[in-house]
């Protein structure tokens, strides 16, 4: 099977060149485990750090040899689990960049194959969509009225936050993004009710005519600059989920501070939301979420290139930004 | 009657120098409004950045004539007010240093003399005695089992602070001040488990051995330099008030942010308190609290002068951290 390794070790944000694909046996399936056949792999940010060991001090694969973390959709190949077939599909975080993973019982959900696409298991249904349902319904708690803010708003996460607000009662979702482009796909896409493109000097005007009354809830996918504009926009007793700080993952020295005056002055509440948290809650947020995506209420949007061999320059897209909704790699075809 | 003035516009921290004390007619009586004869002046941090025009962007009183505002007890002297009588009680946040003072129907709360000492709506009935539980019980909502950490443990917030959460339900209760008196008093008088010197070199070091297993609740009364050594040691899920920024009132250039990573890595939900927000409870308050004063399970420690002139020196003390309790000014006696 084919695998993407590191050349190796990191010191600057990763760009396709900084990896290999490698040619190895497939992995047995050992006791009590399943083998998989990778079909849609998810590309994620927090990659990029982990795999520099920025992340939460976890060690970096090992340039040549070592996986690259992972999330996918895959295909039960060989299975030594009870209740577990061949055929049957999963969503696992632990798959990595490669073409087959052999998972232990606790690295991987089944999923239903008829409940929604399973191309959405890799975006939408999964890890990005579990962080914007997690930071709206369980720590922000939108409900009827609240006026929603989001930055990286074209991102699957971003994206699926606005969506999630709307249909919790939202009245007014803005997004904040990148670029006139990623900000008309926020509109038409996600259906957000507007979408203030950071790019522009005046952003935060605009911003301001946008939500003159201000916002109840924000949720911060990329960094502490971003969040010290918008507290003093919120409206008293506003909450910011803190979910991502790309910016802070990928720059040297120290990341700026929030504005802890302005949190006081807005009886502002800040809340810190690792996705982790919430993994024993998956079905329940596939539950909830899946009929939406069926019906067509909650859209996702794919940056899809096929073949394992292409993950690396679809990750330097998504490292530079560059990227339309969630990165996936067709590892393989569903049907066999 | 005498009143308290600024000499001259402040644009350093207040000292006894800064003030005048001037006579002049006391204050009519209108329509709808109440006369009072001050006899407890609470002196309060916040107005050091009040009158120095630093807080919320009020305006600082005219030097020679503007009222310094002060919270007080107080008794009425004449009444336009339906039922309100000659001789009845009020606490007020509009008293002023002066001896006496016209009041509005909205600027004063009624009291009753015999539910607890009157000197004690001065301090740990009053606002600073609100604040702490606001802060303990309607934001970070402490329960059975929380360790609960409290800086500036020496002053009535950090004091009430304390006690509350150990009313309600911590397991233990630790406090941070400044030298080995205030210490000292935080232990014995108001009830700690430990207090931590943080003028000590090694004081985290201690505080780590004071709570091996983090802190769940720690509310912050002092700045963003200590909540920042404090977010680290929160366990999974800690709650932070962010209560006092005393440190940033008086210092020049940009204030330090907040540690956004540390909050994330912590889920923390780092909450903005602003004690204004609740003033209507103050009654549900004082009668859960009073009888905890009467019975001596929730302790007030006074820093008392008599005399409106002292209220200068007393309120440098203040300024300097000096103090050793609630600063109160005795205008006049409780007896008339």
């Amino acid at each position: 099977m084919k695998q993407i390794v590191l050349k190796h070790a990191l010191d600057h944000k990763p760009t396709a060149a900084d990896f290999d694909v490698i040619e190895l046996e497939a992995p047995a399936c050992g006791e009590a485990q399943i083998l998989v056949r990778i079909v849609h792999l998810s590309l994620d940010p927090y990659v990029g750090s982990r795999i520099r060991g920025r992340h939460m001090g976890e060690v970096p694969p090992e340039p040549g040899a070592g996986v690259i973390p992972g999330a996918a959709v895959a295909q039960v190949v060989e299975s030594k689990i009870q209740g577990v077939s061949v055929g049957d599909w999963v969503h696992t975080m632990d798959a990595g960049w490669r073409e087959y993973a052999a998972l232990d019982a606790g690295a991987f959900r089944i999923i239903d194959p008829n409940a929604a696409p399973l191309a959405a298991h890799a975006g939408v249904l999964g890890m990005p969509g579990l962080t914007a349902w997690s930071g709206i319904t369980q720590l922000a708690k939108v409900g009827d009225g609240d006026v929603v803010l989001v930055d990286a708003a074209a991102g699957t996460v971003g994206g699926t936050v606005g969506q999630i607000a709307r249909l919790k009662g939202a009245s007014k979702v803005i997004g904040i993004a990148g670029g006139p482009d990623k900000c008309a796909m926020v509109v038409n896409e996600y259906g957000f009710d507007a979408c203030v493109d950071y790019k522009q000097d005046n952003w935060t005007a605009i911003l301001d005519t946008e939500a003159p009354d201000g916002v109840s809830v924000h949720f911060e996918n990329v960094g502490v600059s971003i969040l010290n504009q918008i507290t003093p926009r919120l409206k008293l007793y506003g909450r910011a989920i803190l979910c991502g700080l790309a910016e802070q993952y990928h720059s040297d020295g120290p990341p700026p501070g929030l504005n802890a005056g302005m949190i006081v002055g807005k009886r502002a509440a800040i809340m810190g939301l690792i996705v982790y948290d919430f993994y024993p809650r998956w079905d329940e947020y596939v539950a909830e979420a899946g009929p939406w995506v069926t019906s067509g209420s909650l859209k996702f949007v794919e940056d899809r290139m096929d073949g394992l061999e292409t993950a690396p320059a679809l990750f330097e897209k998504l490292m530079n930004g560059q990227n339309m909704g969630k990165c996936v790699v067709g590892v393989a075809s569903e049907q066999i």
